[in-house]
C-alpha cells in the first residue's frame, strides 16, 4: 500500500500537470488542504516536500508552496534531423507575407509572432521617460538629424550594459539602426552580395530565410540539435565543402528552439569560423531573456579578429515600438557605418532618448528580472497546455530563455493548412515550413510564449490541439 | 540730369543689393526716409514706387515698402555641361563620409547638408502632440509592432493630402518608411539588381550616388539644364543606347539646382520611360517647399501603368527627427512592403502618431505657408550674400524651391580642396564632385539655405568668398 503523503503528492501532480495550478500559484495552505482532503497537516506537508523534490512546486519563505514552471519532463524532446543541405534560393516570402496581417489583429491568439505582451514591459517609466523627452522637440534641440552612428547617451549607456562580455573598445564599434533586424540587414550587406552562400541553423527564424531571398543570396542550413545547436564537425564540413561568404547565428536562446550553445562550443565556432576569415553575424536578441540566474556570454565575446558582428534591440525586452537595435560589427564598423548613413542618416533622436533614460534610472535590470519570471511561468503554462491537449506523440523543444518553442507533430499533419485552418479560428502560429527553405519541418510549428497564460490562451490551445486530431484522423489510412 | 527720385532708387536698390536691407526687411517709413534725405514725401513715394516696378520692393497694405528675396537678375546661371556620360560605378561615398561628422556639430556654419533650421518648424505643436502621443505608451496601446504599412491614421492623413494630384485609390499603395531615403532604397532594391543602371539627372543629390553604390548598380547621368533639368531628346537617345533598369528623378526643386521640371516635360517623360515599361523612381521630398503660389504636381500624376513608386518624407518640410518617408510603388507594392517588412517589421508609431496627429490639426497648411516664406527669403538672402563676397564670373542656380541651391565658381578652384579649407574654419559646403561619378563639377559648390540669414551667415560666406579668390590666386599664372 502506497504511503497517504505520496498518494496526495501523485495526485497533486496530476493536477499540476493537467492545468488545474499553473505554474508561478501558489499551492493552497497547509491548513486549507488539510480541511481539504482529510489528511494531517504532516501528511500534507510531506506531500509538499515530496513535490518540491520532485521538482514540481518551490518554497518561497515565510509564503508557502508555488507550483514551478515545469519545462523538462513534459514531452519528448522534438528529433534532430541530421541530412546535411545544399545552399539554396530562399523562396519562403510569399507565404511568410500572410503573417503581416496578423501582427496587428487583437483578434488573433498571439502565438505567432515572437512579441512579449505589453503587460510585461515598464509602461509607465517609458510613458514618463517620452514626455520628459518631448522637451527635446519644444526646444529644438531634438528636431534635426541625429547622429548617424546613434545619440551618445544611448551609445554609452549600451556599452557600459556590455562591459563584462566585451572589451571598453568595443563600445567605439556600436552603431545604433531601427531594430536587430535591420542591424542583421546592414551586416549581411557589408559582408556578401548577390548569389553568396550565408550559413545558418535548420530550422532557423523565418525572417534571416526572407532577408536572404530580399538580398538575393543563397542559404546553407545546417540542422541543429534540439538542446544543444550546432553539431561542429558538420559546420566544419559544410565549410571544407561550400565557399561560405558569412555565417547568420542565434546562439542564445534560439529561435525557434529556445537552446543556449554551449559556451565551448561557442569558443570553437568563433575560432573555426576565424581561421577562414568567414565573418558571423550573432544574433544576441533574447541574451537578456535567460531562464536561468546568469546571462549566456555572446558569440563575440571570444572574438580576437574583428570577424564577429554582433546584433541586438530592445524589441523583444523592452519596448517594441521603439525601433532600436545596435550592431557591434567588428572591422566592418566603417562599411556599415556608410551604408546606414546612405539609406537613412540618422535613426530618431526621440525614440533612443527615451531609452537611454530609461538604462540610466536604473529600472531595467528591475524590469528583466520581473520579465524573464513572468516568460519562464509563461512558457512553462504552454508546454504543460500543449501536453494537455495535443495528440500523444507530440513532442516539444525545452527553451532556455527567449520567446519561442518548437513542437514536432505527428508527420501527418500538414503545418500550411494547420496554419490556414488555426488562422480562421483566430489563433496565429508560424508553420514550421516557413524556418526552412528544404521542405522539412512541415509537420512543426513555431509558438511563441510571450503573452501570459489564461482561459483564452487555454481555450487556443485546445482548439489546436483539435484541429491537429482532425488532421491525423483526415489523412489516415 | 536724372530725376531726384531716381537717383533716391537707385541708391536704394544698391543697398539692397550689397546687402544693407535683406529679403523681407521693411524700408524706412516716408516719413523716416523724407528726415533722412532731406527729399520731398512725393519724391520718396516715386522712389519706393519705382523700386517696386523694377521687382526689388513690394508693398503690404497698411505697412509699408518691403524688400522682395531676389533670386534672379542677380548673377547668370550655372552653364550646361550637355556632353553624354556611360553608366558608371559609384566611388563617391569616401568623401561624402566626412559629411557624417558635420551633421551634428553646431560649431559648423549649416551650408552643407540640407536642412531647414530649427526655428522654421513648429516646435512647439510638435512637442505637445508628442506628450499626447505618449499616452499610448503609458496604455501599451502603442508598445508593440505597428502596422508594417504604416499607422492606418498617418495613412489617411497623407492620402487626403495626396487628392488632387493622384486619384484616391493610390492611397491604398501608400507604404510608410524611415525616411525619404529609405523608401528610395527599397524602390531601387524592387527594380533592380547588381550591375543593373539606373537613370539619374547629372548633377545629382549625393546620397543617390551613395545608395547606388552601395546596391552595387551602377549610375547613369544625365546632364541637365540649370533652369529647366532634363534634355528629353538626350533621355530618349540614352534609353536606346543602354539597358536601363529604372529611373531616379527630382524634378520638383531638384537638388542641387533647384529647378522645377515643367509640366508638360513631367508628362513626356512618365510617357517615355512607361512606353519602354523602365520603373521611374519620382522623390518628391521638396515639392511642398515652392516659392510660387502654387504647388507643382507629381510624376506620378500621370502614371498611368503603375510604374512610378512616388517617394518623399517629413524631413526637409516637418522635422528631420521623426524619421518619416513614404512611397506609392505603384505595381511594386506588394514586393516592397515584402522588403520593408523583412528588414525592419514596421516604423515606431509613436513618431508617426506625432506627424499623424500634426496634420489632422489643420496646422500643418499654416507652417507650410510660414515656412515657405521664410525659406525665399533666406535663398535670396544667400544669392544676394553670394553676389558681394564671391569673385566675379560666379554664376549661381535660381532655385524655385527646396533648400539648395548650386553655385558654379572659376575653373581654377578644386571642390574638395576648398571643402577642406572652409571644413578647418567651421564652414560646412558641398562640393559639385560629390554630386556626380564623372569626375565634374569639381568647381561647383552646393549650398543649403535652410538657415536664416544672419551675421554669422554673412561672415561665413564671406571668408568663403576670400578663400575662393586666394585658390584662384594660387593657381593662376
Amino acid at each position: 500500500m502506497e504511503y497517504q503523503y505520496l498518494q496526495l503528492a501523485n495526485d497533486l501532480e496530476l493536477k499540476i500537470r493537467s492545468g488545474n495550478y499553473r505554474a508561478g500559484e501558489k499551492l493552497p495552505s497547509l491548513r486549507t488542504q488539510r480541511l481539504r482532503t482529510g489528511r494531517s497537516i504532516s501528511t500534507v506537508y510531506q506531500a509538499y516536500n515530496e513535490l518540491e523534490d520532485r521538482g514540481v512546486v518551490e518554497v518561497r519563505e515565510k509564503s508557502g508552496f508555488y507550483v514551478k514552471p515545469l519545462l523538462d519532463k513534459v514531452l519528448p524532446r522534438p528529433l534532430s534531423d541530421r541530412r546535411t543541405i545544399e545552399p539554396l534560393k530562399v523562396t519562403t516570402n510569399t507565404h511568410a507575407m500572410i503573417l503581416q496581417e496578423y501582427i496587428n489583429n487583437p483578434e488573433m491568439l498571439p502565438l505567432g509572432t515572437a512579441i512579449p505582451a505589453p503587460e510585461l514591459l515598464p509602461l509607465k517609466q517609458l510613458g514618463r521617460e517620452l514626455r520628459q523627452a518631448a522637451a527635446g522637440y519644444t526646444t529644438g534641440a531634438m528636431i534635426g538629424y541625429g547622429h548617424p552612428t546613434g545619440v551618445p547617451e544611448l551609445r554609452s549607456e549600451l556599452a557600459k550594459r556590455s562591459v563584462g562580455y566585451f572589451s571598453k573598445e568595443r563600445g567605439e564599434e556600436l552603431i545604433v539602426t531601427d531594430g536587430c533586424l535591420a542591424a542583421i540587414d546592414l551586416c549581411l550587406r557589408a559582408i556578401a552580395g548577390e548569389g553568396d552562400v550565408i550559413l545558418i541553423e535548420s530550422p532557423t527564424f523565418l525572417c534571416y530565410l526572407q532577408l536572404i531571398e530580399d538580398l538575393k543570396m543563397r542559404a546553407l542550413e545546417i540542422p541543429v540539435d534540439p538542446d544543444s545547436g550546432f553539431d561542429l564537425d558538420m559546420v566544419e564540413k559544410a565549410l571544407d565543402e561550400h565557399d561560405v561568404k558569412g555565417a547568420l547565428v542565434n546562439g542564445n536562446f534560439h529561435n525557434p528552439l529556445g537552446y543556449v550553445l554551449q559556451t565551448k562550443m561557442k569558443e570553437r565556432l568563433v575560432e573555426m569560423l576565424g581561421k577562414r576569415e568567414i565573418p558571423l553575424i550573432e544574433d544576441d536578441i533574447y541574451g537578456d531573456l535567460h531562464f536561468s540566474e546568469t546571462r549566456p556570454v555572446p558569440l563575440k565575446s571570444f572574438d580576437t579578429k574583428g570577424l564577429v558582428l554582433y546584433c541586438s534591440s530592445f524589441t523583444k525586452s523592452l519596448a517594441p515600438d521603439l525601433r532600436i537595435g545596435w550592431t557591434m560589427p567588428g572591422r566592418f564598423k566603417e562599411r556599415i557605418k556608410r551604408i546606414k548613413f546612405n539609406r537613412s542618416v540618422a535613426c530618431s533622436q526621440l525614440n533612443q532618448v527615451v531609452a537611454a533614460r530609461f538604462l540610466a534610472s536604473g529600472a531595467h535590470d528591475r524590469h528583466l528580472r520581473r520579465m524573464r519570471n513572468s516568460l519562464k511561468k509563461q512558457a512553462a503554462n504552454l508546454v504543460m497546455g500543449i501536453a494537455r491537449y495535443f495528440p500523444p506523440g507530440t513532442r516539444v523543444s525545452s527553451p532556455k530563455g527567449g520567446l519561442t518553442l518548437w513542437v514536432e507533430l505527428d508527420k501527418r499533419v500538414d503545418g500550411l493548412k494547420l496554419f490556414d485552418r488555426a488562422a480562421k479560428e483566430n489563433i496565429a502560429i508560424i508553420p514550421g515550413s516557413l524556418c526552412t527553405v528544404t521542405g522539412r519541418y512541415n509537420h512543426c510549428l513555431r509558438l511563441n510564449f510571450g503573452y501570459p497564460w489564461d482561459d483564452r490562451m487555454e481555450h487556443g490551445i485546445e482548439r489546436l490541439g483539435h484541429l491537429i486530431d482532425e488532421m491525423i484522423a483526415e489523412n489516415s489510412g
